[in-house]
């Protein structure tokens, strides 16, 4: 399973009243972004309110935490664990400057990092983390000895940073977002009655009966403060190019994106999936979560009857304890056990999102092969997945990509299924996803030109 | 929604190794039927060793505590909290008596339980907690002093006892299973290798890679020590009267009980609702989790196409904080969004188990239209629930309930919905769930004669 | 360091007003009698209030859950850690039997635990712990059976007790204190306005501000209900024999025990050491805290210049971690370093209350002569330890007694001291410490016929 | 009572061993100078390893983390929370900078901060904390890009530095630590074997096993690394001023400062205290802990007669609750008690450290009085305290301060006192505290010519 870094939000309310409880709430919407730490702060002119920790927004935050959170500004992060110095690097970060406060959540990765990193330090910064809002607010802090507002700092930064990013930046008095000039990641805009939100996803505004106003188009700015909300052009240019994954795993389903529901755009790609790779069974089942609704379009499309094959145990947490070595396995059963039920005796397409190292698949075809199944016909709603993303998803080094190390023979046969099959890279631009996307981990065409290292 | 009261296990190991850790794995299957407390105590002839503690099984245990469980023979427990002294009731409960070490875990109710308790105080016996367990054990032990063996006190104490109570004994050398004589809760059996297991439901027994033998029958005692397996009658000539509700609502889907799965049991039962209560609509959706398969079996028999209409957040913890007042209906949506992509637009029926009080159908259904639903049929896959649960499923009071207060119609427009059917009750007939299962909570039909206050 | 078992609290308010925060201050001012766990349970005839747990006062109560206990009528309780199964056995324990709740805060052991506990298990009784509170609340349950009031059962169960024991005992609307006839655990009654306090140590009244009445009187029953105050001669006959034992180590200097000063009588002794063993030397000094006092009365005596020559580090916590094995004697410098200032050059008078194993000496001798004193002259406030104590002072088996492995010689070399003086048993006499007391665990008289097993 | 700010310490071992263990150690000897937070980093040339968090070090280290901190260089840090933002400034503070990483702890104040950070944000710094030592570190930075080594770095920025300041700094293979030009605050250096230590007190090397090598000198900096220990003028030609309050009250007793021992001039200065403010009494006690050793100098000067006359409880924590409002003085008794038995009937000379508001002495003599005590003279082992402290002593406003408010006798009538003395400035002298100290809490004489606001 790749992983996607970070989610991010942020409010301004033009009434004056509090904006934490939105941001906690909203918060939980975006966890599956990131379950490492999370964090908000919130700025009532007075001073800046924080709460930050390790894990979850349910162990982080409590009833009195949350009241401490005074201000009519605030943001919001959850963060994916990254390795290494992970640990300082709990958003928002919140610094002090020439100009008063700064606060800023991020989720991407600025492939210019070091770079920049390095110009920084040879003048004399100094850094407490290896985090990239770290080195963009020091960025921000030398821009704005220069320039007569943050909103110029923060244009003047965005045009020197390279790579995939959704800022949220906190001035003493204003909120400002801005999203790189390919869009990678997703960052829309909302409100309720006076309130103003930015978050990754839209699903956020649903939980607090806001409506989505717009998505933060690539390269654009958007501040707002007492004067209303202003939107500037950061970049201009460049072609789009988002993030395929967020439609094919990131998401949450409940989510638009570019208003295109993923719920839906998953449901076409399950159709696709079946056009490219059809199977003759009884049952279709997908990998829950991420699998269920492909799996619902490969079985609107072919009419094979859909089915729940698989119970997934909600209450397994991060310190399950695994047994003696040869009960391992009795891992995967504990989080997800076969439902014998509903395919004992019966030939099964499985549907996964996509096969990383392939040693996930190969258990879950046991699994299901022991919970009686007679053949498992295995279909994957994306293409094979062969090249790093240097923009913030977490893959694994290209060496352990099954399809990098097998052809899709190989694949199959290393899993354990009767049959494999994959979606063409050709089947998103029939549901729609088509020009605007960076599919760079399928095709290796790099939006932006990077180069990958082999 | 109401709820089932725990969850029993029980380990022993004729080869002798520890069954700590099949335990614990067991419990994690058993969790759903009870959140509050849980706790493994386990025997190694030298001594007792117990973890136990307030908590779900993954905040109880972890890898000190539980390698501290040494020992063949084994009992966990999973409690769903009673109101009111159940703090003091973390089960397994041990004690000392005059033979030795007596630890008991049981699942249910004994409806005889004050006229029993009182009984045992007028010859001095003291409580320390309101737990029938601890009652049971008093029992066992006055009886023990007249009797020749552990399994006779305990034949002798079940005949005695009254409701309904599936219950595992360790004495210092056996391990005892006991079900009541109408077999309302259910409790199997289980076989890896030389090891034995009892557990409440038989998906615990897949996640260790147990087969299921056989179910514990209505009023059988099973004892297991040096000599091997024996099997007793507690109790004859009832006539088995199971929990309809195990099926419907309580059990895990991948459990078989009495040799039924409860998936394809509630298939069917979806099946049986749309032959009753059949609605013209674009789509059919359940609420998770428990209506998922109702609505599957529906959409089977009319054809109308299954969607996944409602996205569930699984961060959402206990202490979860809501907001102001006003804001209160949130806490629906974070738990639970409408996924709009599904259903707007659509005329759409909505499956869930059974309506309490119908505050709950109330607020999905106002989620659903809010998501952009035309029409919602709601649609019940039980009968209405018109009668209280002596035997231990945590049913409010009477007064409470939906279809006391009002009739179908009146409940229809309490809820919002544009229709509303449920499952008659002879449906449970026609999916097999016939003459041997307890449906008094629909029918007021108390298998032993237990006679309902108003 | 030998350890007394446990401290008592009771607290029953005419006017009403909750006792919850009173027994807290006590239990703070008792907590050197125990730091294993610790409890309070009050009463306000609705029902009974509990909060118990492992640890400090300090740890286990809250300003929340202390609000939670509602009450006039109160019992606290701290335990000193057994070995074994102490972990069920935080009191104070409640309990339900045929009239109603009862619950009991004991300090001590009786001595016919075995006895008594297998009688009750011989008709029937279980026991969830080995505390000996609990088998007194099985015997006044079962004596309850037979008589008439809640005082009468407690004084047939007292009749039938041997050992030491102090106990508070709440029944529905009775408090009751009972100390066992040869009074070897103190246990005194005081009053503030119209509230009534029993404590084990005179100290916890003045931290409430309470006036202490009297001692509860060896072999008296003291009962508190709407009737006022009542006394009752639980046992007659017996010589007092009070733990001597209390005045060397385990009771606060503050307190008063039998109308005498704890402090003044460690003075007196430190005075009458000093007569028995003089010594030559430039400074006095005493092992913190329990040593101070003697240390000081040595020096009024001889007129050696008292100092203070060891400096406690009052941080180091129960979890302190040890270095690797050469370093491992920093732990003691790390929790008591010598005090170079006061010491350095200087022969030295190091008073103590007691050698147990001669390890402790040992290492602070060596400390002391690292910190540059020319000669240590220790010296004992109390007679050669050389017996077991059967009445609840955690004193280790005899071989392992410093003063039964060797003479006052070998343990002088053993320990590294340049002389070496005991008081001798005859001087507790000449401070007013005489026929009253128990000094078995010096002389072997155990004052109720015990027989010492070798 | 006024409180020091924090105490540093560093460990250098040129055997290459892991010096974790030791600053652990180190750390609790010093916690008396910070309870808020606490960290140690350590350093393996592979990387930096970081424990730090809230609380005592009991708190905050563990065997499991302590177990990380690998490496032969390392910097321990124990803070004394300031008010404000004191959250984000847990030290030692680590960064990575573009020589590579730093890290420093700090004990003191620099007088010149806003204007030295203000500097430092002009030309785009951002602060992440009001931490003195994040500050220092951005100088370091930019010094560093000017200059050939850390050290050259590191003494620049000394020489811009006002105030009172002690630092280690860790770089990549360097130790350095570094002392104020004034000496305000102690820094010593000790040595085992071949580990170098510094420590803010010599204490810490007791416990260590470790000999005190000497102080750091006032204005030099010690370098270590592999070749050597290097040492450098950091800072000349000012007198040295140190803190004389480190010997009224923030020092550890067993501590020596550039070779006086703390105890003797506790000593020597409550004879002094006595020759300027005999009086007669039946016995001399002091306020534990600070004012025993002038209680004991007292006693030794005027032959009246040393007693213990309070108990302080060791288990009141931080989380103490007090009771209803008329009860709120109970919190004083239970933290210290009146030891009845040493002062009732009798006159008593109270010796305390010095007075700030007045009420803490207020409360002391009524619980003396209340014990019993005929008469209190209440001797105070400093000047009146009339002046603030730049120099990082965390001392109320001047408005508070019971001698800027009050005459003596003024004061004595407030606190309840029969007589009050106070220590005479020229009393210091007398006791070898002379010209190389600051007084300037009493005098008002800034030695750096800071200008007290009004």
């Amino acid at each position: 399973m790749i992983h996607e870094e970070c989610g991010v939000m942020g409010a301004y309310d033009f009434d004056g009243k509090d904006v934490a409880i939105d941001l906690y709430h909203g918060l939980y919407t975006l966890q599956h972004r990131g379950q490492e730490s999370c964090g908000i702060v919130t700025n009532n002119y007075v001073g800046l309110y924080t709460v930050k920790g390790k894990g979850l927004v349910n162990e982080v935050f409590n009833k009195d935490n949350l009241s401490t959170l005074k201000g009519k500004i605030g943001v919001g992060h959850v963060l994916y664990g990254y390795t290494g110095e992970q640990s300082d690097g709990v958003q928002p970060i919140v610094s002090r400057y020439c100009k008063g406060s700064m606060t800023i959540a991020l989720n991407g990765t600025i492939t210019n990092y070091n770079e920049l990193r390095s110009e920084l330090e040879h003048r004399g910064a100094i850094f407490q983390s290896a985090s990239h809002a770290e080195m963009v607010m020091n960025m921000v802090a030398v821009a704005r000895t220069q320039t007569h507002s943050a909103e110029e700092a923060l244009l003047s930064v965005v045009a020197r940073l390279k790579g995939a990013f959704s800022i949220i930046l906190m001035s003493p008095k204003k909120l400002m977002a801005v999203r790189d000039p390919y869009g990678f990641k997703p960052l829309s805009m909302g409100k309720r009655n006076n309130t103003y939100f930015f978050a990754s996803e839209t699903a956020a505004f649903d939980v607090i009966r806001a409506e989505t106003l717009c998505d933060v188009k690539p390269g654009e700015l958007i501040k707002i403060d007492d004067n209303g909300v202003t939107h500037f052009d950061a970049a201009v240019g460049k072609k789009p190019a988002q993030c395929i994954f967020e439609f094919v795993y990131f998401a949450r389903p409940d989510s638009f994106i570019d208003g295109k529901s993923v719920y839906c755009a998953r449901i076409d790609i399950g159709k696709e999936l079946y056009k490219a790779a059809p199977a003759e069974a009884d049952v279709v089942i997908g990998v829950p979560s991420s699998g269920l609704h492909f799996a619902l379009g490969y079985s609107y499309a072919s009419g094979i009857m859909y089915a729940d094959g698989l119970v997934k145990n909600s209450y397994v947490g991060r310190t399950f304890i695994k047994g003696t070595d040869e009960l391992r396995r009795e891992a995967v059963s504990i989080k997800l056990n076969a439902l014998r039920g509903a395919i004992e005796g019966k030939d099964v397409v499985l549907v996964d999102d996509s096969i990383v190292r392939g040693t996930t698949s190969a258990n879950l075809i046991k699994l299901i092969k022991d919970g009686g199944a007679k053949k498992v016909h295995m279909r994957i709603a994306s293409p094979p997945f062969v090249h790093s993303c240097p923009y913030g998803s977490d893959i694994p080094d290209r060496k352990h990509l099954a399809a990098v190390r097998m052809d899709v023979e190989g694949i199959r046969k290393s899993i354990g299924a009767d049959s494999l099959g994959y979606l063409p890279i050709e089947a998103f631009k029939n549901v729609g996803l088509g020009d605007r996307f960076c599919d760079a981990c399928f095709t290796g065409n790099y939006p932006d030109g990077f180069s990958e290292k082999d």
